[in-house]
């Protein structure tokens, strides 16, 4: 039986591994466009930043290992088509062309990075100063700029995740760093109280930050890059100049190939899959950042993450060799960033979010201790639990907190009560573990969960932001 | 309505501010035999350290703060018997005896420290060189001797939780420590891998640790402290010398008031409660370490925790003041201590006590990362997951990891696995939180659910230790 997917990243690598792992007498070949099968495209900021010395350092398993553990690998070689008729996929490689047949396909082609609308952005793209950031290729070309010449000033625009991450990781290679977000807020998948806090983590680090602030063009001359930005407020318009400017504003499902080949597409555009990741196309699976996402309280969603995936592509492997008990159980939308000292996450919905899918949600803020505050080190976790007003049900938890606050693990708790559909009651009840120098009787989730049932006692509406606990010390 | 609660630590207190938040007009009187109501014990290894300076930082709140709050202080105030008929308490205080009347009653009398069969102990304990330590004043007259003299050599009779805090403790304070243990291995709350392991970091930091050591015979003289010791398996007999010895060898349950005003016994000799914290006895309830405990895998326990005090206390508080639908959830056995550098926890069943009920336990011992390991910092964790072989349902998880590993949050998310009654299989469905800096794509916790199923599928025996993974990077 052959197996072949197309693309090298997490989804696809995940298929294969697991194929073989069940089966292995399957001839798993792994086609990729680029160099770089198997590498962790989250770590690019690590390397960007100098904390990750090597780009090579950021692959999962070198090509010896994936070629130790039976995986063939076409690489640095494009699928031009897919032939569902024949079973074969065309490809291309320094301009030759041949074929690759197979029993199963999954598609793992992943995501591109989105153009946005500034004028003058692809021609500034075709040189070596203005850049998008999704490949190890990216990767290694910025690098080469931010080494060629002293690089001081850099300009990122997007305050996502990886724009974050970015305007970290520059700051941290002595790289001072402008970032614009177009949107009110940074970091849109919190509510913005925390987006606040986390923004003036941003400032105190350094980072010249502007909310409201969209890029209308973008020109490059042999001396710097020029970047015209409109504040969405006020119209003011300003000039920004840099030596390097970054383009993290989101990315689109790759799924030309999928569509050509009779697969539908679905939310945001991504390959529509079951909870078997089969497209509706036989034999044909998909997974990763080209497919939709099965969350557990939005439905059918787009949410592209390493962390899903892993678990989209494992599970097509699964199927692909006959595994067919195996399926995508979905998402609850957890996600973690650190951004300088403090490590932001979020699990569930935001309160927005929450209103839009017909919940009543309420949202309380509250400041809590990581641990006893007698204890040294003792530091302030931001939490926020969004919740039915109705049927108490839990909705969304996000947390700011430094690193040893263990945020990016408290999200993870969350985020199981997420998966067991539970009451903020019901959070009070919960068996955690406690000791002084690493938490409190009651845990910080559970004092802001019994905040919240305070606030709604009292009426509160909107955004609550009880005082201070006097119950749970 | 008037409330009155025999005891005034966790429990008591937690009934106190719990019947007072729901009805304001409840008249609360809290007696406690000694003059330090609401302190956290499970801080005194921390004052005994040198790390929290005054043993006043250890109060969860002030005797002013909880006047404020509405709550009537009896202090060093002896119960000497409760009227269940006319609804009064004996007190006895400063040799005056008076009563005090109740609507409803929480007995929080706690747990006393179990005094192992030790030749001469009980005489060498009224001197002031070998302590038992279990409230405030044994901590501050610990400290007291301590102070005294320039202590250089300690013993530790006693290797389980609060016995391991004691040993970091007195270490981090300067102070020699030697440590004897009558059973095999130290902490009997997790497997033997585990628990070697963390005995590794004791003797990395110095405690000279015996285990499979009992103590005979205890002598004090002008000079010293000896200890005469036999090793249980060959018999062989050694004397110890020590400037302080402390006794930490378990508590048992307070219950003789709570006898004498008709309640009947559970498990481990422990009051019996319901779920509402009802003894059975009219308008009489109980929390906290002088009850049993109803622990969700293994029905009826005696498991005395902080945590768990907290809990039942609010129940008991809310259930005095009418408020019948909050009942105790019951326990999952999650528990967390902080030994030098390492963090080791648990919940669930060891495999022990998964066979001992019935189950057909295996268990994987697995080496993780606690984050990708390109990025600087990266950690071993050591994990052990056991589940039952016919239904793979997750019955235990035992972590133990350096305080950067999050330890005491990861062993969080698997209780609340544990609470869902979920399988194995179904960890590795968990949308967990990833970003490289803090994190792995597939969770530690997942990739030994992962192991746990090669080794199952293996048919391992016993303790299983798999080689690395292949499939999870």
């Amino acid at each position: 039986m052959k197996l072949v997917t197309v693309g090298g990243s997490d989804a696809g690598i995940s298929a294969a591994l697991r194929a073989l792992e069940l089966d292995p007498t399957v001839e798993v070949t792994v086609i990729a466009e680029d160099a770089y099968p198997n590498f962790s495209i989250c770590g690019i900021p690590y390397y960007l930043s100098g904390e990750v010395h090597a780009w090579t350092d950021l692959a999962h398993r070198s090509r010896d290992d994936l070629e130790a553990l039976g995986i063939k690998l076409r690489l640095d070689t494009r699928v031009t088509g897919i032939d569902t008729q024949r079973h074969r996929v065309r490809c291309e490689a320094s301009g030759a062309v041949d074929e690759v047949a197979w029993d199963r396909l999954v598609i793992a082609t992943g995501a591109v990075p989105i153009a946005p609308p500034i004028a003058g952005l692809d021609v500034a793209r075709g040189g070596d100063r203005v850049f998008f950031v999704h490949t190890i290729a990216d990767a290694r070309a910025i690098m080469a700029r931010l080494e060629a010449t002293s690089v001081r000033q850099a300009l990122v625009i997007g305050a996502g995740y990886i724009g974050l991450e970015l305007a970290d990781g520059l700051t941290t290679r002595g790289v001072n760093v402008q970032q614009i977000e177009a949107q009110p807020q940074i970091l849109a998948t919190v509510d913005a109280p925390l987006a606040t806090l986390l923004a003036n983590e941003l400032v105190a680090n350094g980072v010249e930050l502007s909310t409201n602030t969209l890029a209308t063009s973008i020109s490059v001359d042999d001396r710097s890059i020029r970047v015209t930005t409109v504040d969405a407020r006020t119209g003011q318009v300003r000039v920004l100049t840099a030596e390097i400017a970054i383009v993290v504003t989101g990315v689109r499902p790759s799924t030309e190939l999928a569509v050509a080949a009779g697969a539908r597409l679905g939310t945001s555009g991504a390959i529509w899959v079951d909870r078997r990741m089969q497209t509706g196309v036989s034999d044909l699976f998909a997974a990763g950042d080209c497919v939709i996402t099965h969350h557990q309280m939005l439905g059918e969603s787009y949410l592209p993450l390493g962390t899903t995936a892993h678990k989209q592509g494992r599970i097509a492997g699964a199927q692909a060799v006959g595994h067919t008990g195996e399926e995508f159980m979905g998402v609850v939308g957890t996600q973690v960033v650190k951004v300088f000292g403090q490590v932001i996450a979020r699990t569930g919905l935001t309160e927005a979010e929450a209103e839009r899918v017909g919940f009543t949600p309420l949202t309380v803020l509250a400041s809590t201790d990581d641990h006893k505050r007698y204890y040294p080190g003792a530091e302030t976790l931001s939490i926020t639990i969004t919740g039915d007003r109705l049927t108490h049900r839990l909705l969304g938890v996000a947390m700011l907190g430094p690193i040893s606050g263990a945020v990016h693990k408290r999200i993870d708790v969350a985020a199981l009560a997420l998966h067991g559909a539970m009451t903020i009651d019901e959070l009070l009840a919960l068996d955690l573990a406690y000791t002084p120098p690493l938490g409190t009787p009651w845990d910080a989730l559970q004092v802001t969960a019994s905040q919240w049932l305070s606030a709604l006692g009292d009426g509160s509406h909107r955004l609550a932001s009880p005082s201070p606990d006097r119950i749970m010390p």
